[in-house]
């Protein structure tokens, strides 16, 4: 019953599983083992071409570090002001790209729109000293707002990259649920979009600690080798990292992980949306649920004992509820039910 | 017969069991769970006094955010010019401390001397603003030449390091390795010792990759937080970093592992050094052997299949090897025993 | 008849004499040498009280290095979207800081409010790890938009400041030509007011090049030499930058000059207010005029030989101008004559 | 008297009269102004060749930014011991580059040979990622031995540099005085030997604050101006600064004031070298000379109030001296006098 983020579960028992079998006798270290070998080949499969792709723990190691191939320390990265990468790494794009700045691009729901980058970097003061330089353009698929971006959207975006030699980024923490939603493939999520370089998660969607940097811009993946070890992110014993995404990519389960999660938010944001009293902050397009309720009912099911973040102010409360591959459908429609419940009672006081 | 590096090796049965059972249920991210307060508490014990410890996965982590905290960027790290930090770790502890110098105190075996650390200190040019200011020192154990320091030797550094206001680091990735070796306490080879802050390394001696730094010193640990995430090392699902460290804290793992990797290197060391035609370079004092052998020898144990670092030049040359807690006792006798047999054919030949 | 800023004049002829007189004979270099310890001693009898400064060659190293002592490279300095620091230094304050982060608090004609300040860092996240941590405020004084901060204002910002343990920096890039303006202490506008440091400017009014960083927090100078010579910013033969403030404190020149510049200012604001179709942007209050003025105006003052940037945009063109003690009431005339001119003449066609 | 150093003088007169007379009128900010174009041109004369030529006001700043320019944070620069970028700037290649490493290659009399280097260089674990990667070398030309590496040798060293892809760094903070002694070209000093970068020294010799940083690899040239801004080392009022290399560069003024030190230099050295119990250190072939000398002649030469610098150690006392384009030859001469007599008073006790 805990909504409060896709991190507070486990791990899928298949990656589990991978994980014992690949605790098995000697391999070399450093990523000159056969499992990594395998997940860069499994990769290449899902993307439909050949890509140079890292495994790192973390989503924040992996974003920054990506980041990082992408712009000069004097550079800039334009990304939305609810991204992941400008409030909820500490600064390690800054800390990653030796300075660079993150500019903001708002936008309704998470997003911004090809017009708004444009219009932002028109104004950029692109060759003139006294102004740090845009270097890229880094977009989350799926949002912070749970919403997502489809390709002819990104498409647009790249265009304007294009037009000011700028790389594109997908932070693709919850790519997986971004992918089943849009039923496209990674491809057309991607480089057939123009990305340059995707943070793929794992951890999120059933790994225990596992992400991929994907570059499909192989100049750009030149110093990943050198930066990933000099930030400390180069396991040792990296079949253990590779193991979990091997897992993550065979018989499907990363799209079925990801499947689940999405539809057990569906049940959750259609109960609720038809619940009085409560409407959807954003559209509902992934495993994420933003919601207005009134105090009562967010109290109520705090005291129910199920966990969620709080997300507005005192006088628009809101919260956001996040679900899984191993969020239950029960546990969804219990959720649903008790602010129901939650709601005719303040409703009759 | 792999004898590269203790990072060949899988991980301990307990520690994979451990990160089974971690894997169930929904916990708190980011460290608010309970395996993590828990290892907190053991090392609390083991160390005989409260600590605050920080998990990470990897040992270039540890270090590199260790020093971040005991040096600003125009300081200097004393440490030995065949530091791991210094040799390999592609500069990150340069990365973390936004650019502070490694200073070399050389010595014999991969030791330096309180008297050749108080030498070059006392030629600094501390309190003159054109030289980079002395900040702290660092300190191997088992060092990179498989040697130990002992308690008082790290004493009379620590000495040294009040003399000068420096704060002293010990980088233990094999710290379990060192405290089997000399058999005291570990509050004896650290804080009792002077030591500050302590990279204590569990990934080469039976974890999947799992590391915690230990502060003894509270005050710097202030800012570790911080560093951390900045750094993307802070694991979302903390507890499978915890869950490592737990199981290896648990019914004496840790020294159970490193007491079996030095009786596996004993074992190589005395039989080789009985061998005509070879020397070992160092002392053998933990789970590293540093051996110069015959050019034949060495080729025909490549050839049968050991695996190892070369580490001499074409003159002299020499190799490494180290041991695990994977390594089995027929393993370690059947090197010896081709040793001898390759140097008796080349000696009739 | 060149407005585009203050930094197209040459230098007063006082602060030429000085630099002559200062080039003779051999003194100890890197500041050991008298002009330097006067300074000091001058801008202790300014600001009323003993002061620690730095003189430096540029405003934005002052302002860099300044910041850099003020936060940590995971902190925020909180500042106008207009700020200097933000918008026209090429990210040098990231880079002096290793990478902090510029946070935005906006408000009318460059300025921002105690409460504006106040409901930011409400909201900012103080002691969670996730986000950048508050550290900093800096304001400039004369704004980017030409007006500035009265001792009110700046007290009250400094006690949201206090409120959160932040420092405040100021930014005094033209504080002379604030002070005149205010006709205030330089004590009242500054420590009194709360500040903990000032980048104090003197190259655009009348120095050649060289500004003082001045700290009024004595802890928080304690780093700032090494930060100074390891940014290649501690001249050798300081006794020329020392000798420009030498002369510039000596015999009011630096009011002087601010009073003269913002004298300038007054008679261009004044007859520009005048004119139809012209409306000033901001307040001018000091040495600084924005002013929105029909296209054909401006493209007529332009042909005329009047230098000056264009500030706004295709549809509302405007434009800033400048002025400084060097401008001669002549020009400030005449550009005002020309513009009532060219303005009668679009009107008449 | 002051032989401390060559930056404990003032100026040129042709440099101050420069100054003043750039102070005339209004000109464009930020390097946009016609004394700024005929320092570029000057200097591809000198080259002769088009050279990218940046100014800046300190070495230290030259030095720094150059190398920024030349390696990545991961990187390497190879330098002698001695080296002023390695013992002198607090640091500043670290943070310019983002905490690259400075490796040493040591030799004799400040200088290391091109077999040295490459002896370095085959063991630099070039293309592991473990490592950090050999960059760029820096080599200073008078070095801080007082000697000087010939066209020859700098070319054997770039030699190496061209083996193993890396580029190659001139400090010629004393560049004028190894042009003289050596009585080549500034074009056979430098890019015809193999050099890609130069920190073109000025201050040192006659200037007041003035340097060039000549990029021969235009290339490498590309970021320097958003890396000089980034770092406050863009003067506002630069024809300021270029109005003393102009000067400088004027009527073979800066040959001129070297060709004075070395032949003062001269004639200390060889009146230096006829005293008995006074060895010379190092070759005196510029502006400075290190001799060893009774410790009561050092102390009697103070207490007579010259000034210079103790360099040795209580053991063997030895002193550092430096001449200029200020040192009259009457100094010079009384010196070796006094140094004499004191030899003489010392031995007749």
């Amino acid at each position: 019953m805990n909504f409060s983020s896709d991190n507070v579960t486990g791990a899928s028992p298949q990656i589990l599983d991978a994980l014992m079998r690949a605790a098995e006798g000697s391999v070399s270290s450093y990523g000159a083992d056969p499992i990594t070998a395998r997940v860069q080949e499994k990769l290449g499969e899902i993307f439909e071409r050949p890509v140079t792709a890292f495994p790192v723990a973390t989503g924040t190691a992996a974003n920054a570090l990506a980041l990082s191939t992408l712009t000069p320390a004097w550079g800039a990265v334009y990304c939305h002001p609810n991204a992941h990468i400008e409030e909820d790494e500490c600064g390690a794009p800054e800390f990653f790209t030796g300075g660079a700045k993150l500019v903001h691009v708002d936008g309704p729901h998470g997003k911004f729109t090809a017009e708004a980058l444009d219009a932002r970097l028109a104004a950029a003061g692109i060759g003139n000293v006294h102004h740090v330089q845009a270097a890229a353009v880094s977009l989350t698929n799926v949002t912070e707002a749970g919403t997502i971006y489809t390709p002819a959207e990104i498409a647009a975006i790249a265009e304007v990259c294009r037009k000011y030699k700028l790389k594109l980024h997908m932070d693709g923490a919850r790519f997986a649920n971004a992918l089943v939603a849009l039923n496209c493939s990674a491809a057309d999520l991607t480089w057939k979009a123009g990305v340059d370089v995707l943070s793929f998660g794992a951890t999120k969607n059933g790994a225990m600690a596992a992400e991929a940097v994907v570059f499909f811009d192989e100049a750009a993946a030149d110093s990943f080798a050198f930066r990933r070890k000099r930030a400390g992110h180069l396991f040792s014993k990296m079949r253990f990292l590779s193991a979990q995404l091997d897992a993550y990519l065979t018989d499907d389960l990363w799209r079925k992980n990801a499947r689940h999660a999405n539809a057990m938010a569906r049940i959750m944001a259609d109960g609720l949306a038809r619940l009085p009293g409560i409407t959807l902050d954003h559209p509902v397009q992934a495993n994420e649920i933003f919601a207005t309720l009134p105090a009562a009912t967010i109290d109520g099911l705090l005291a129910d004992g199920f966990a969620f973040y709080r997300w507005g102010s005192a006088e628009t409360p809101s919260i956001r509820l996040v679900t899984s591959f191993a969020t239950s459908e029960a546990d969804a429609r219990r959720f649903v039910e008790r602010a129901r419940d939650l709601g005719a009672k303040t409703a009759a006081e």
